[in-house]
């Protein structure tokens, strides 16, 4: 048996695989601020236009560039591990798998996205690319692509964090990205915010405002804006991750795999891992495909499916898709990159058509499993992984209940060398659950009464 | 062209190589406090017989445990990568490989001796093991194998480090170790020190006083000691680096290499990867085998080979090596892993013996070295390793203006996440270059001018 699969880097995907080609109803599309569809010229000032085409998109494979490739085989094809040590730990007869995301230069999978993303610009002819991180996990990302791509990069990043993490900053220098504190006084969405408050921890809302306004506004013509998950186009770059799951199991010589597991923020994690699985659950495999979420911040398992903006300013279009509001902010729990306010519309749709069984876990259940995962195979994971791990340890536990021998997979999205600061007030039992309130929630979702209704 | 050459779990060596069965000249043994040859037993309060073994072997191969590469197997065998990036931005007609070893769990090549060492110590009957840690990347990967194997860990961190670095601090207790400040008033070698300086920076020769204490004073009689560096033993299991990077290259179609780097502080990452290749070449092949350290701590290109201690209370037998002489305090350049006093007697032996060619640089090269090295490959490598990447940039740079395409092979020992403190201050224009004077190295030898010496 071999505790690791690897593939050669003759074996890797050249294709991605959209989901929206096979779902059972295509994704409904966005809306303008007039309540109708928007075209696609719509979003050219903010993205260039051969990503909008991929957003667009109803083709099922797309052509992985073979200069894309070549940037990607620094860490590409990552491995899948077999976790023969948590098993015993767990004493489940359960066999578990994890792909391992967290081997990329940028400790994640979102330079999944990131590379294709700065390189689809380049071919426009875009010298600069703006974005907003919240954990700090996707301005890295992306300050290592332009890094390697040789465009400027520059990150709008949640103040909490920014103050919280400095060495975040420090890894977008090295790569020569600019990294500032969101709100800023550089935008007239950051300057409205600090005007009302000038306190605010910030949030992703209001960073993602910021780095829209500072592509649109540029004098140049030649930035443009990037976004790290929720889009079509995000959730496509990710299935590299997937697609190369399915190759190591059959390797692995696992004719099924019975679970698959991985967390969700914007939903790109989980898109990349999980929808290769859903297209064979489409058409007819035995699946059970779980995104998980923080009790927190309930997108998936407690938000209603409706139009709302990806942002506190509300300049993206509306999006349909589960939401918790635009303007909610989550309690400060430690997995930053899982309190978005609203899930991709792909995952959505996934969800609402029944394809996909989303769970919530809450903060303390999530660090335990963490610390069991970092004591039996070795690895400290990252916040928004834990929520995963967590998962896939129920999942194994049922299985032993059951007395049978399931096939679980899941993803490792990232390690947590640069989240220590939740694992220590853990360990130091100074963290508590979150869990958000019907009245809560009501409040949040007050803000979206108004817009355009989801047809039934 | 294959970007990365990876080996399957069933590649992997299985037996470590012993150099001293190679070189010219047997080591030199080590001596006691009356200045005679010790014998194994006088070391076994500190190590478990099978290490002591292993420590005075001269057997050529030892065979590696099943146990021990079933952990492993966790992250190795590591990737040989081609720096194609770096090779096109130097417009170099060498080609540079490097060997990845930040993908361990704890981020470095350490954990490759810490698992061994941890599982010969359990199989001895050992319950616990002492150790100490500069940089923190050694009491990591100490408490990472401890945590996988069963035992209780206590890492002695050096102050500076310990308070610059508290993250180091919350990897060990993740993986379940217990680290504290050195000097500590657990012992009474760091009790002697408070008294004389209580706000003293401590170094890693306290360090290693106090572990080496707390381990032969456990009343229990199962607690051991471990070190991470400078003994035979310790180079032994690095090998595995170094053979697996040698059936690499074969795989990659390279029949020679020109040129083999490694940074070196204790030695073990240097051993690790070249002691395979001086294998080689003491057998006849024509390679250039280069150990590089800091000039603020030039323990192999300007310090004496001596007789000395290993720590600072004076604890360990006199070992014969290069040496600053074990009170020597280096400059705080941030490449803590490579500020040690002496250098493994296999190491130096190899240097005495001529077959090894020992460098020196500066802090400022070293890091504009890294941040290149960032910018085209991606990797944000330790500070210790920036030393290795600018080594191979000037041998890289010296067959450009040759005209040769040589073969250049370095250690990449291992990621620079837990340390961008460097990085950050290299970026703001706050570091210097420090270089050791003549006069502040006489002072430091004093101490030892009264040792045995070594016969010429």
């Amino acid at each position: 048996m071999a505790y690791k699969v690897l593939l050669n880097e003759d074996e890797i995907p050249r294709q991605w695989y959209n989901l929206a080609a096979d779902l059972p109803h295509p994704p409904l599309p966005p809306l303008g601020p007039d309540g109708n569809p928007i075209g696609p010229e719509a979003l050219a000032p903010v993205f260039p236009m051969n990503l909008i085409e991929q957003e667009v998109s109803s083709e099922r494979w797309i052509d992985i560039p073979q200069e894309i490739l070549e940037i990607l085989y620094r860490w590409r094809p990552s491995p899948l591990h077999r976790a023969v040590h948590l098993e015993k730990a767990l004493g489940t007869p359960a066999k578990i798998y994890y792909k391992n995301e967290s081997v990329s230069p940028a400790g994640s999978h979102k330079p999944n996205t990131a590379v294709p993303q700065a390189w689809y610009n380049k071919q426009f002819g875009i010298k600069k690319l703006t974005t907003e991180t919240g954990a700090g996990q996707w301005g890295s990302a992306l300050s290592f692509a332009c890094s390697l791509l040789g465009l400027e990069c520059k990150v709008f990043m949640v103040r909490i964090s920014f103050d919280q993490k400095p060495f975040r900053k420090v890894m977008m220098e090295t790569w020569g990205g600019t990294c500032i504190a969101s709100p800023s006084t550089e935008t007239q969405a950051g300057r409205d915010v600090l005007a009302q408050f000038p306190d605010t921890p910030g949030s992703l809302g209001i960073a993602i405002s910021e780095a829209i306004e500072a592509a649109v506004t540029d004098a140049t013509g030649q930035t443009r804006y990037s976004l790290g998950s929720v889009l079509n186009h995000v959730m496509l770059h990710q299935t590299i991750i997937g697609l190369e799951a399915k190759k190591q199991l059959e390797k692995a010589g696992e004719k099924k795999v019975d679970v698959v597991i991985a967390c969700a923020g914007g939903g790109s994690n989980f898109a990349g891992l999980a929808f290769p699985f859903v297209n064979d659950k489409i058409h007819g495999a035995d699946i059970e495909i779980i995104p998980v979420e923080p009790a927190s911040c309930p997108t998936m398992t407690k938000a209603p499916y409706a139009y709302d903006h990806g942002d506190l300013a509300r300049m993206t279009p509306l999006l349909a898709m589960h939401t918790l509001g635009h303007a909610f902010i989550p309690p400060p729990i430690h997995a930053g990159g899982l309190r978005y306010h609203g899930m991709a519309p792909l995952v959505s749709r996934a969800i609402v058509e029944g394809l996909v069984r989303p769970e919530s876990i809450q903060q303390l259940e999530c660090y335990e499993a963490a610390i069991t995962f970092a004591r039996t195979e070795g690895i400290i994971v990252a916040p928004e992984t834990s929520h995963a791990v967590a998962s896939a340890i129920r999942a194994a536990r049922q299985a032993k209940e059951e007395g049978k021998e399931k096939v679980i997979l899941f993803g490792l999205s990232g390690h947590g060398l640069m989240d220590l600061l939740g694992y220590q007030k853990y360990l130091a039992g100074q963290l508590t659950n979150h869990e958000l309130s019907t009245a809560d929630m009501a409040k949040s979702l007050n803000a979206i009464k108004d817009f355009p209704k989801i047809p039934a």
